[in-house]
């Protein structure tokens, strides 16, 4: 018996997320049917994080065991020959017995894209909010800056979050504007259900002059989910890594990361 | 009669090019379909530039005259929401009647996108070329600024190609990386059938030592196109802009071209 880490891209937009669902096809049940297949036995995989319906990964994590004789870093290969082609298995490899996905999982990155134009984009429209006013980041940049440290994310999480604790840590909140397109990078140790979502659709309220600045720190306050803005559409939201080691060594981390490259 | 100018973006993955087909749906039907039905008259329109089957644009320019009340600045509006998702009208506007999208054109700008991997991309995989081997960017660099200036690109012409002349100028030639992608920028007075798609070929070829560089020295002085590398795919090109003022201009046009934004 072997635990093999997988990481794996997709394009979220045809799926019910990354969980299994009774009625509805999603990255999970695809993957783990590629590798049934290939291994000849029922796999079973846990991903680190359970992305929503249309929302995509660049660097979803996941483990399975299995006792099948394929050298673990085949699998990427191999999986890549059964898979739809909005769904790529990046790398893959042996990991330690006590290595979990999910538990395991020091902090994650995630990037949500948006489109400020009068009109939708047509190239990579999958990826992006589409946001019909004009948006002022340098107000976005400076207000994102306040979610830096570890607060009580209360607010932030959408009804049904599951969490024992809403306390969380963020290491990193960057707006970043290049002509219509606006990126806003999170990374932090750990994020609330919808929690990305909630952050981007206010900041898309304080962009636009909707939401008077300093509303992160009301919220902090009053743990209130009505003192925030929207939450933002899914099809802007990407994993873009998982971490599995402490903050100070994410960004070293020269080995598994970043041989799975970077998102533009 | 009102001459009106389109800017138009299209994802030319689900198309047969912009030139209007036979047997298979182009950009240029999809758009006069649209203009037909809101002004409920035949209209054909005329594009700067014949993108090939899979070929993407971020800003074709195109034509058309109409006898329509309609407000100029309202055709992208109008049109958006007629037209499929995978085409958009970035902007519209009307244009002195001696305006031609493809003869009053001055320059043009593009894009080649690739996807350095072992495994092809996930998200958007429709707008960049996957090159499975190692590439030296720095020796594509170096390579591409010797396109530079004015030359003739009689080799760089796929057969097919009803050009008058083959001499072009060319006023950048960029290669960039960030992690696994790389993008080929080009702007020139003008291209040739496929040139942009041999140039990045040619340097594929370069960076991964698979031709010596001083390859396009070489081949400007034979004419020939054996002397040059294979035609990248199509679905790594974008058309970025079309100019219509001088060299000198171009970049500092900041009405009509950068109402339309950047790319990324």
């Amino acid at each position: 018996m072997q635990r093999i880490q997988l990481i794996v891209e997709y394009d979220g937009t045809g799926y019910a997320g990354w969980q299994r669902q009774q009625n509805a096809v999603s990255v999970q049940q695809r993957v783990e049917e590629a590798l049934s297949r290939l291994t000849k036995a029922p796999v079973s995989v846990t991903g680190a994080s359970r992305t929503d319906a249309g929302v995509h990964a660049l660097g979803q994590s996941a483990h399975f065991d299995t006792d099948s004789r394929i050298p673990p870093d085949k699998y990427a290969y191999a999986l890549n020959t059964l898979l739809p082609d909005d769904i790529r298995v990046r790398c893959s490899r042996a990991v330690p017995e006590d290595f979990h996905a999910r538990f395991s999982a020091k902090g994650k990155e995630y990037l949500y894209q948006m489109h400020v134009s009068p009109h939708a984009p047509a190239i990579c429209r999958n990826q992006r909010a589409h946001v019909i006013y004009p948006l002022d980041e340098a107000l976005m940049c400076r207000e994102a800056e306040s979610l830096l440290g570890t607060h009580d994310f209360a607010a932030f999480a959408a009804a049904g979050s599951e969490a024992k604790t809403t306390v969380r840590s963020i290491w990193l909140a960057q707006v970043e504007r290049r002509g219509e397109w606006i990126g806003l990078r999170v990374l932090g140790n750990g994020f609330l259900y919808n929690m990305v979502r909630i952050i981007a659709g206010t900041l898309i309220g304080v962009g636009a002059k909707k939401i008077a600045p300093g509303v992160f720190a009301r919220a902090f306050e009053t743990g209130s989910r009505l003192d925030l803005g929207v939450t933002a559409p899914a099809r802007g939201l990407t994993l873009m890594r998982v971490f599995y080691r402490d903050e100070a060594q994410a960004g070293a981390d020269g080995s598994f990361i970043s041989a799975c490259g970077e998102y533009r």
